[in-house]
């Protein structure tokens, strides 16, 4: 059964547009088929068809499941890169791990000055629909280095600078069971002073080895490490 | 010091022809310029230009340094995706995290039936240059499952199959310090008489986790994961 995507409208059912709408018009759906939708908040939906309109399907929920997610949430945060198509490359792959929180923050070394989160979202959606997720991450828009590290953050705090090659390796650093958030750099690397504010802001700094990784090479693979870690050994 | 690419010929020169000698001129380099080149054996040549010819430049090798490598090798075996880019893009993330081999895998499920190694090679010389290393992995053409799994393999052998859900996470089974070949799967998992075959060929079958990845996100993280602990902790 294929999965889609929808929210549960005023009077309980599914609206399903756009690509959805599309999507079951090719693979020729019809009154009465059962779809699994997902609302991204962590709901699935075994709907039936109900209604097919010239521009929508409607679906009425037949029976709710609830994704819980246990375990520690990682919130990555990164100077998007120039390139946008490794960022949502980035996304899609962070989805499919299980990454629970994106952000996007203007360094001083940052290439690129805005990030188009409608378009990541949609990105996020279809990679939890093949990923069979029901949890969207939340994808914020982009704010100032300062902005983010005085916002309100996770207990475990990282940043990764390139310049951090005599930091502990993160595997020596992350703590298991515990939210984190991971700051990631611009390709130019945070600036000097960046590093010191985001250490008085509770930030260790880390390394993530001595390769010299892309943006978003060093976001997936810090990703991977607390995916590796974050139950303990 | 932009690192170029190119191999030491019968005179001790370095012929640098096509991408390389249109980047040398775009950079407008002159006779007598320095410049790093590897030769992906793990040589890094301080060399000056010498000639400037109209198809190439030439130089001349001033100084070499050998880049070794320590630490335990990863030999990457993937059944190649439909999509070709999701192959090119995991080539480049597993060179700039430090990859030793890959090889192509046709299997039972396979959705492609060829690789163009020389574009992937391309690919891998412009993730060395970026990533700053000397040594490029060795890229080898397609080849059966059941050739693959008897010809001879590095000591450390892990099968990661989707089916596994139930075997033991690849953290517990990856023994630090031991050369190792981890085996990918197509979109559509192995056979089961494959999974048979490569345990009989002494790989273990191990999970990466709860999560649905595809090929090339698995084949990131298996490659994460051996950074992680080749060295133990």
């Amino acid at each position: 059964m294929d999965l889609y995507f929808g929210n549960v409208n005023a009077d309980g059912k599914i609206v399903l547009e756009d690509d959805e709408f599309r999507h079951l018009k090719v693979v020729r759906t019809n009154i009465g088929d059962k779809i699994k939708i997902t609302d991204g908040n962590g709901n699935l939906f075994i709907a039936a068809i109900s209604e097919i309109n010239k521009h929508n399907y409607v679906a009425t929920i037949e029976t709710t499941l609830v994704e819980k997610i246990s375990g520690p949430t990682l919130h990555l945060a990164i100077a998007p890169t120039k390139n946008i198509d490794r960022i949502e490359w980035l996304v899609e792959k962070c989805v499919e791990l299980g990454i629970n929180k994106f952000s996007f923050i203007q360094c001083r070394h940052s290439e690129r000055k805005d990030v188009k989160t409608d378009r990541l979202k949609r990105i996020a959606i279809s990679a939890i629909k093949q990923s069979g997720k029901s949890t969207l991450p939340l994808i914020n828009e982009m704010i100032s280095f300062n902005n983010f590290i005085q916002s309100e953050l996770e207990e475990q705090r990282l940043i990764c600078a390139m310049e951090a090659e005599n930091d502990k390796h993160i595997k020596q650093l992350l703590k298991p069971g515990k939210n984190t958030v991971i700051l990631i750099g611009p390709e130019g690397d945070f600036h000097q002073e960046e590093i010191r504010s985001a250490k008085d802001a509770g930030f260790l700094s880390t390394s993530l080895g001595p390769e010299r990784l892309r943006t978003e090479t060093a976001a997936m693979a810090a990703c991977v490490y607390f995916n590796f870690n974050k139950h303990g050994v």
